[in-house]
C-alpha cells in the first residue's frame, strides 16, 4: 500500500450531530457516490462518519454488515477502495466553517427528514445527494412539486435560446418552477424567460453556491436569487469541476417533474440530464429544430431512440409535466375547410358538386362515383347542413357565411 | 327507387379480354371501392365485369357468394350500393379509346401478373389498384424494389424545399427511386432533387396521365417522363379531385419501401400518406423543423403520436428504407476530446490534473476524491494513453499532438 498521507483520528466538530454530519459527508464524498450514500442510509450520517475515522485509521476495518453481507469479498474491497477515496479529505474537513459561511450568505443547509427538503430527489437510491446547499428560497420541497427542466447546450443558436425563454415564461404562467443548470446558453436563457415573467427558478450549481459561477452569468444568478433558488450538493468553497458538471445533471433530473431538451448538439452535456431522466422514469420531452442545424443533433437523436417525446409548444410540455387532464392541451386548430366533418359519401358529394351550375341528380352521381338513391340521400344532408341547396331537382354547393366555400381544397 | 338513366345492356367492346375488362374497372370504379376490389378478385376482371351488366339490367340481382355468404342481408346491400354507384358509368365506358389514348402518349396500361407490375401495392387488399397506367418508365416493379416516398404539402418553407430537394439528390446517389405526387411545394422539390442528381423518379397522380396537373408543374412532370414515370389508376381523360388525391396517396404509399414527411401543417393531405404507411406497415420518417413553423407542425405531430421515426438526413432516410446493415447510418462525429473513452475513474483523474504545474500524487488524489493506490494506478493507465506525464513522482495532464487539451470541456 502507498503512503495514505495524514489522517485525523477524530474530527474537530460534533460529528454526532445529524446536521454536521451530513455536511461532512458532502465534503468527503464525491457527488453520486454509491457507497456514501449506502453507509449514510444504513447507519446513519453520524455513525457512518465515525465508523469512516475508525476505518481510516485501521489497515483492515469492520465493514458494516449491511454493505457486505458475511463479508463477502468483492463487496468489503469496494467499501475499502471508498475509504482510500475519503481518507484524504477527513484531515481537511471543517463542516462548521462551511455552514458558518452559508449562514452568512442568508442560505439553509438541507437533509432528509427536514420539510423543506425535495423528495423527489430520493428516488435517486444510493446516489441520491447527501445534503443541499441553498441560497434564496430555501423551501425546495414546495418549488420541486410543480416544476420543469429546461435544460441544452452552451452553444445554442438564437433559435434556441428563442424556444426556451418562451418555453420558460409560457411554465411561469402555468405556476411551474422553471429548473436548470446556471450555465451559459438554452441554461441562462431559461432562466431568464422565467424571471421575466416574475417566475420561480431554480439554478443547480456544481460548485458551491458561494460561487456565482459561470462569471458572465453572475448578474443572472443574483436575479435567480431575488426569485427562486441556488442549490448545490458539495459545500460552499467547492470548486466546479467536470465530474460534478455530470453529477450536477442527475440533480436537475431528479428534482423535476419532467426535463426537456431545448437545444443540444451531438455531445452536449445536457443529453445526460435527459438520460438520468429517463433512468429514473420521468417524463422527458425534446425539441425539435431544423435537421440543417448541428445544434439540434442531440435533441433529433432522443426521439430517433424513442428516449424523448416531441414538445413544441408550452402546452405539450405543461401536459408532459403536469397531471392529465388539467394540464391537456387544448385541441389544435388548423385552417378549417367548410367540409369538414363530413364522412366520405359527404365528401365525395360535396366534391362533385359544381360551385356555381346547378346539375341534374345523376349527373352529380356519375362525377361522384355514387349510386342515384345514395346521392339524393347524401344531398339532402348536404343541404341540411347548409352545403348544398337545390333549384328545380338541380343541385350546387351552397356557400356557408364566413366560410370560403369558393375554393377548392385539394390533398397535397 | 329513384329514376336508374340509361344503362347499356352489353358492353362495347370485348370484355372478356382481362386487359381491356381491367381498364373498364379502373373506370367504373372510384379508386379504393373495396367492393369492386373484392368482385375483380373473386371472379376475374372479365366475369366481374359480366356480372355488372346483368346486374346493372336487373331490380334484384343475384349477388356472388364470396361477396355475400348466403346471401347475407348487409353484404347483399353493400353489393347492390356498389351497382348503383357503378351504373351511372356503364353507358359511357369505352376503354378501347381510353388504352388507344395513353398507346398514343407511349404508355401503358398494367394489371396483375405483368412482369412489370409492382407487387407492393398488391398489400392493399381489396383496394389495390385495378390497374394502372403508366407512361415514361413502365417496369414499375423495377422502380418500387427500391424507392423512398418523399411527400409533403403544397404550401411549403424554404426550409422544406431545400431539404426535399436533399434527400432526394442522396436517395438518387443510393440507388433508390424518389417517389411523390407531382405536386407544388414538397412533392415538386423531391421530383426536381431526383432529376437534377440524374436519379430516377416517380410521379403518383390523381388523374389521368395526359393531364400534366397542376398547370405549374407541366415542365416538371416532362422532366420526370424522361427520368422516370407518371402513373395514375384512372384512365386517360379522368380528372383529378378531392377524394382522388387522397386515394392517390395510398398509392405511393403502398408503392414505396418507405414513406417520409418532409414539411407538413397540421391538416396536410401528406399526413394521410403517412397514414396509409403506417396502416401497411411500411416504415415511415418525418423531418422535424423549427417549432416556430407551421409547416412542420404535422410533421412533428407523428412524432408525438409515434407514428413516424425521427430522420434528419439521407443515411437515417436510407437506414429506413433498406435492408438494415448495407443501409445502417455511419456512426455520428461529434468535437472530439481528448479524454473521450476514458472510464470514470479517469475521467475523474484527467479532470484533477494541473495543466501545467506538476502536482503531488496525495494532492492529485484529494482533487479527485480518489484514494492514493487508485490515483497511482489510474495515473499509469493515462500516462499509457498518453494523457498525463510525470516528472520526479510529481503529475500534470500531456497534450497529446494537434488535439487541444488546453481547454477543459465542461458539461452544459
Amino acid at each position: 500500500m502507498a503512503d495514505r498521507g495524514k489522517v485525523a483520528a477524530a474530527p474537530s466538530f460534533d460529528a454526532s450531530d445529524p446536521l454536521l454530519a451530513r455536511a461532512a459527508w458532502s465534503r468527503v464524498a464525491e457527488p453520486g457516490d454509491p457507497v456514501a450514500g449506502a453507509l449514510v442510509t444504513h447507519l446513519g450520517a453520524p455513525d457512518a462518519l465515525a465508523w469512516l475515522y475508525e476505518a481510516a485509521a485501521d489497515a483492515s476495518p469492520f465493514v458494516p454488515g449491511a454493505l457486505a453481507r458475511g463479508q463477502d469479498r468483492p463487496a468489503v474491497e469496494r467499501v475499502l477502495r471508498a475509504v482510500e477515496r475519503w481518507r484524504g479529505r477527513l484531515a481537511v474537513l471543517d463542516p462548521v466553517r462551511e455552514m458558518r459561511a452559508l449562514d452568512q450568505l442568508g442560505g439553509a443547509l438541507l437533509v432528509p427528514g427536514d420539510p423543506r427538503w425535495p423528495t423527489s430527489v430520493d428516488a435517486l437510491g444510493d446516489v441520491a445527494p447527501l445534503a443541499l446547499w441553498v441560497r434564496g428560497e430555501t423551501d425546495l420541497a414546495g418549488l420541486s412539486r410543480r416544476s420543469v427542466a429546461l435544460v441544452g447546450a452552451r452553444a445554442c443558436t438564437e433559435y434556441g435560446r428563442h424556444v426556451a425563454a418562451d418555453l420558460a415564461s409560457g411554465l411561469v404562467d402555468r405556476r411551474f418552477t422553471v429548473v436548470s443548470g446556471g450555465a451559459y446558453g438554452i441554461d441562462a436563457s431559461a432562466h431568464r424567460g422565467a424571471i421575466v415573467a416574475q417566475g420561480r427558478t431554480v439554478a443547480f450549481l456544481a460548485g458551491g453556491v458561494d460561487r456565482l459561477y459561470p462569471a458572465g452569468n453572475t448578474d443572472l444568478l443574483r436575479a435567480v436569487l431575488d426569485t427562486g433558488s441556488l442549490v448545490s450538493e458539495v459545500p460552499p468553497g467547492s470548486v466546479p469541476s467536470r465530474v460534478r458538471f455530470l453529477q450536477r445533471n442527475r440533480l436537475i433530473a431528479a428534482f423535476s417533474r419532467a426535463t426537456v431538451v431545448v437545444e443540444a448538439a451531438w455531445r452536449s452535456g445536457a443529453l445526460s440530464t435527459a438520460t438520468h431522466a429517463s433512468a429514473l422514469l420521468r417524463p422527458v420531452g425534446a425539441v425539435p429544430g431544423p435537421v440543417t442545424s448541428m445544434a439540434s443533433g442531440g435533441c433529433h437523436q432522443l426521439l430517433r431512440d424513442a428516449k424523448a417525446v416531441c414538445v413544441t409548444d408550452v402546452d405539450e410540455v405543461a401536459e408532459l409535466a403536469g397531471h392529465v387532464g388539467a394540464d391537456a392541451p387544448p385541441p389544435r386548430e388548423g385552417a378549417s375547410a367548410p367540409q369538414d366533418g363530413l364522412d366520405e359519401l359527404g365528401t365525395r358529394l360535396w366534391d362533385a358538386l359544381p360551385l356555381r351550375a346547378y346539375a341534374a341528380v345523376d349527373s352529380v352521381a356519375r362525377a361522384a362515383g355514387l349510386g342515384v338513391d345514395e346521392t339524393l340521400g347524401g344531398l339532402g344532408h348536404l343541404e341540411l347542413v347548409g352545403l348544398a341547396t337545390q333549384s328545380g331537382g338541380r343541385w350546387r354547393r351552397a356557400a356557408r357565411p364566413s366560410q370560403g366555400v369558393g375554393s377548392t381544397a385539394r390533398g397535397g
